[in-house]
This record gives C-alpha cells, structure tokens and sequence, in this order.
C-alpha cells in the first residue's frame, strides 16, 4: 500500500509558505501503514493539477490532494479532479447548506461564490468540514483512492482524522515510532552510547533527529498491529533509556517545559526565574503549560543592572567587581528572586545573547545559569554559539534542563 | 524559463522534517526571474531518484535538486543524478583535499566513506561547499541544466549563492516582491479596503497572507529588471499604505518587537513590562532584537496576586473588587511597572489564556491591555481566540502594537 501527496497552489510553489500539511499527512499515514512514496506541488493552473493528479493516481494506490478548495477563481482543484475522474461537478446539498448555516452564524449573508465550496465531482463521497466552509471528496480514479481536502492545516487535518481516516484503505499492518527526547547530550555521544542499536537498521529502526537543541532518537517499527509494532520497540526503547540516562527528559512529544511542570505539580514545588539575556523566554515557555500558574510564581526580566539590584537584591559591587555576566550574578538573581517571592526553586541567568557585546575574555554566547533552592545553588556556565536567538533559545533551555535535574535529584 | 526543484531523502518523504528548502530556493529563484513550476520530493531510492530528475529535466530548464550528498549508502543522489545524465561519476581531487582538511581540522582522520562527497559526474560543473564536506555540481540533463545541492539548508544556502547563482541561465527580468504588515485589522476589512487593488490580478498583483495573527498584503510584480518591477510596485504600495493607515506596521520582514524597537532607540524612550497571562513573551518577542537592552529596563511576570501587589503596587482589595482580570489590574500594573523601573513607558497585561480558568463573565481569552505613560494610561479590553499557545501570542502582539502607536502617537 503506497500513497503520494499533492498540494496545490502559487503560495506553496512560490516558497510563500513552507507546506507542512504534506510532512503532518505522511506521518499519519505511517502510523496507519500507508507508506508515502513521494510529495509533489503544483500551481493553481487546471491542466497541471490534472496531470500531477493524473500520475499520482497512475503510481499509487491512495493519493492526498490538499489545497485549492476556496471560493475565488484561482481556486481550481475540484474541477481539475473532477476532469482527471472524468466527472461532472454536482452540488451536495447538505454542503450548501453547511456554508449557509456559516455565513448566518457570522451575520452576513453568503456571497454566491461560495456555492461553489458545496460542489463535488459526481459519485465522489463527501468528506464534511466541520472547522470551515470548503466540502472534502473522495473519488476512484483508476485504481487509485483519490482524497481532496481543503489547505487550511487546521481544517485539513480535522477533515482527515474524521471523515479521511474511516474511508482510507487498510494499510499492511501498523507502524509504530516512539521517540525519545535529550537534551544536554551531544549527538555524537548519543551516538555512540547508542552504536549497538543503531547498526541494528531492522525492525525497530533506529534514527537521530535534532532540532532547536533537542535530539530525539527514534525508534519505527512494523507488524500486524499497533500494538504488536509498539512492542517490538519497547526492550529497544528501555535499553537506550539506560544507556543514555539523565540526558533522556522524556518520550514523544514531551518539551522540557512540560517535564517541568510535571515534577514540580508532582512535588508540589513552585518556581520563580530571574532573567537578563533570555528576555523572558524561560516563563514564556513555562507558561505555555495549562495549570503551571499553581506553580510558577513569578518572573522578572533584570536586564538593567539596576534592576538587578532593586527586584533581586544583587549587590551593586559585584558589577564592578565580577561583572554583570558572571557566576555570582547568576547565583545572587536565583537566590534573591527565590526569597523574595517566596517560591522552593529560584533560576538566575546572565549573559551575553550578542551579536554585539562579547570580549575575548567573555565572547558572545557565555551564560551562567543558576538554580537556587534551600539546601544549595548550582550553578553552569555555558559556551553557546548560534545568533541571538539561538543562543536565547539554548540557554532557556539549559535552565529548565537544570530545574529539571534538581527536582529529579531531590525527588 | 521555468525551473523545478527536487527534494531527496525519507526524512523529507516521511514527515519526519518539513521541507523548508524548497519554499527557500523558490523565492530566491523568483528574485532571480525565474518562475518556478513544480516542487516534488522522492525517497532514498535509487530508480525513483533517476526517474524523477528525468521527468523535471523534461519539463522545466532548471531543476534544482537537493539532498542525499552525505556520505553514507542511503545517500543515493550523486549515482541517480549521474546515471539520468548517462555519465560517471569521477573524482574531483580539489573537492577531496578540501574534505580531508575539514577531517584534518578537527583532528580526526577522514573516513574512506567521505571520499565519496568530492566524486561529481564527468563533464560537469563543480559547486565546491564553503560551510560542508559534500561537493555540489551542475550538469546538463537534455535541455535542462540540473544543480545538485546539499540537503542541509545552511551549507545549501551559501551553495547557492556562492557557486550556483553565477551558472543559472538568465532568467526573463525579474521579479520584484514587496509586503506591507498589518496588525489589528481583519483580513476582511482589510481586503475591503483595498478592493480596487485586488481586483486588479495585474502587475503588480495582490495577495493576502495571514499568519499568526499578521496579516501581509505582498505585492508581486514582474518586469525586465528588478528596479523596474520594484518601480510598478512602488504605487500601488504608498496607495495600499494610505487605505491601511495605523494598520500597517511595516514592510517585509519587519516585526512588530523590531517597530517598537527601532520607535524606542529614535525616540530615545525606554520600555518596562508587566506580564502576567503572557508569562514573559512580551520580553521574549522584544529582547530578540539586538540592541533592546539600551530601551527594555525591565520586565515583570506577575503570575500570582501576591506578587501583582509586591512587584507592582497593585492594591490587593483590586483583586476582590474588580478581578486579578480586569481593567484596573491592567492599568495598575502598567503604571506600577512604569513608576518603579523609572522607564518611559510601562506596559500591563492580565488575561485568561485557557483552557481552564474562564467563567462566562470573563471566558477564555479575555485579556486587558494597558500602556502607561507620563501622561496618561490607555487600555484594552481583548476577546482573543483560540487555543493557549495561542491566546498568549496575539496578547503579546497587541500589546506590542499598543506600544507601537502610543510611541507614533507620542512622535
């Protein structure tokens, strides 16, 4: 079972936008065992929409088309799979009135332009959109099932899990990835520690992916069933937790932040950050966790060295003294915001994010992050490198690596 | 002319990575007047390799193709590419001296599989890699010239620009693209205002783009040299911009944090931040801009009550009467942050980001804004939404934006 992507419009072949709707279909058809074999693009021109879909349909047995359901003139991929099935367009009734319905909820009255959203090629089944107003279809064209979804990602993806996914053919068997998430490791250690496993390339196969400082291993196998595959993974999975130990932060889709949030609501701890060259991006992150307000108390971006000492109580010689970037900076902001606001944990960090402020002796991308809780503060520094954003992004998430590290040590 | 651009690997094909080179060489192509038609991505598998470089050498004068030039036996680009050009491969030995330096340079002996990335196809251009160890090529398949790239997008970029722009036939003129930002205003108004342009679908043409909350009206022209296409856009522009007026917050790629910023550093003001659902995105957005430190004081995450009132003097008895959210929070803390940072201008922000924590007096995504000056406070009252992640970015943009025309106020 094999299928192929098309997406069709001027912004994707443009470069306007980067299309991820193909990557997000490709991995939801494997977990359902339909291996994608290709991805293509095509303008919003007819005859080369019905001829990609022509060959996609001529190569293999599934083929997803999104894009270019809209109401406007350039939006022609109904037609032109409607000519490549060889069929009329139709109105669908419940459709219309479903675009209807959407333009009375908002209070306008529906522009006949849209009538066209509610059209599908003759014999087709209609897949519903439940977030916007273009109808989904599915049609036969040659020995292919041929899927046509709408470009929006948000509508397309609710439109795929559920009126897609039910009409799909079945694929040969299940594949499962499970991924583990590093972070503090790099990927050459990684690699090694995981030498054994990675020369394995059998079911599970075993791949390294990075990204914005994070490598998950990933680990895809294949069987009978979900399940069956999940299982093929799992003594593989727990080996390289071993080997890899406190590096591993979590499985899947987990983020640092989330981890986080679990150990301290596990624990019952609460948290306060000081913040110079990150901004704000450590409570940015946290908060992007639901609930984690029980547990972060607060935060103060001291990017001033006067603020420093007015919100944190960093004694003003140490500017002169260690200097603004400096291991005693970062321990003085832990210890100050974690007293003042009373929380169990407090991080401090301190650097230069540049690309303009370094020296020889403190070149851009040194940061000391600390984290100060009753007992003790522990402190690093770090050597980062990349643009401001990047060094901002790494120390962020060395700090919450360190929170991490200690809830973990203290539990 | 007509180009085409071919992506190689399973991680694109998979899902595993979002391809983002392709968007990236079309609009470098465009600027270079050449259209392009088609992208595709294939598999690590060699005849689908071959196959499908022929089929875009058959269409399209120029092919790009980028991916599998590494030097394991997955990377099955270099043999495809050759084998659809019906030439061998050859060693370049330049190529291969540079790829034994940057082993050298790292102190480790090359390994034998490197010797692969400096083998091209004989009779074919080299395109030596500045920042990697794979050498690129150009060859000539049927009409077409085909340039082969690495697939990682930093050593593929400055392949292009360095040694692949200087071998692409000229393209016919060029084409010039301009955008105007917009926040604040709803696609629909603004595509009201500007109703005339739209309709024009000439050159220049107008498009929307909406993402994450800005909406980017591009317009897009062609004409034999990029001055002059830039001169057919340049009226529609000044006409757009007098339609949009204070919706419009710049040009391109401007931000919304680099306007406050550039406003701030002419002005000579400083800024101070009072964030409580935002959780320190605000400072975040604002300290990615290099040079913010001489205008961003300080910044506050106010998440608890208790630190609303300690950080910011907000009176304690405002929590029980009009609400942690709510209008007189917002503007106590804005003035609280203002008054003990000593910055110009202070900002307060208090919300409900979700999913939890709405009532129907104040649901999900309810969001005061407030700016403090010398003068005088002005606030906002937001119904923003969305999921979290979300609700938290737009109120960090309207904040910005606040800031953006109380500082052109101000002017």
């Amino acid at each position: 079972m094999q299928a192929e992507i098309l997406s069709v419009g001027d912004e994707v072949v443009s470069g306007q936008i980067v299309d991820s709707n193909a990557a997000w279909l490709s991995q939801r058809l494997a977990d359902l065992g339909i291996v994608v074999a290709a991805h293509a693009a095509v303008r919003d021109i007819q005859s080369e929409i019905v001829e990609a879909v022509k060959v996609a349909a001529g190569c293999s047995e599934v083929v997803i088309v999104t894009g270019g359901l809209g109401p406007t003139h350039d939006d022609l991929t109904r037609e032109a799979v409607a000519a490549a099935a060889g069929a009329e367009l139709a109105l669908d009734p419940p459709s219309l009135e479903h675009v209807e319905q959407i333009f009375a909820a908002r209070g306008i009255e529906m522009p006949a332009s849209n009538a066209k959203q509610a059209t599908v090629p003759r014999g087709s089944d209609v897949l519903p959109n439940a977030t916007g107003t273009a109808a989904g279809f599915r049609v036969d064209i040659g020995a292919a099932s041929v899927f046509v979804l709408p470009g929006v990602p948000r509508e397309m993806k609710v439109m795929f899990e559920g009126a897609a996914v039910p009409l799909l053919p079945k694929g040969d068997g299940a594949i499962a990835v499970r991924m583990l998430k590093c972070f503090g490791m790099s990927e050459s250690l990684i690699s090694e520690k995981l030498a054994a496993q990675m020369e394995l390339d059998g079911n599970p196969k075993v791949a390294f992916l990075a990204s914005e400082g994070i490598i998950s291993v990933k680990f895809t196998s294949r069987a009978a069933t979900r399940a069956a595959a999940l299982g093929l993974i799992e003594p593989e999975l727990a080996k390289a937790r071993s080997l890899l130990g406190d590096a591993v932060f979590g499985d899947d889709a987990d983020t640092l932040e989330q981890v986080v949030a679990r150990l301290l609501e596990s624990q019952g701890r609460t948290l306060a950050v000081a913040e110079s060259c990150t901004g704000g991006l450590v409570g940015a992150c946290l908060t992007d966790v639901p609930g984690i307000s029980a547990h972060f108390l607060e935060g103060v971006v001291t990017y001033s060295n006067a603020s420093k000492t007015r919100l944190l109580g960093v004694p003003a010689e140490l500017f002169d003294t260690a200097g603004a970037v400096s291991a005693d900076v970062a321990r003085g902001m832990a210890e100050g915001v974690r007293e003042r606001s009373g929380a169990d944990i407090g991080v401090g960090i301190t650097g230069i994010a540049g690309p303009t402020g370094g020296s020889a002796a403190k070149p851009v991308g040194t940061v000391h992050v600390a984290v100060a809780t009753a007992a003790h503060t522990s402190h690093r520094k770090l050597a980062l490198r990349g643009a401001r954003t990047v060094i901002k992004d790494r120390a962020a998430k060395h700090a919450l690596n360190m929170v991490r590290l200690e809830l973990r040590a203290q539990a």
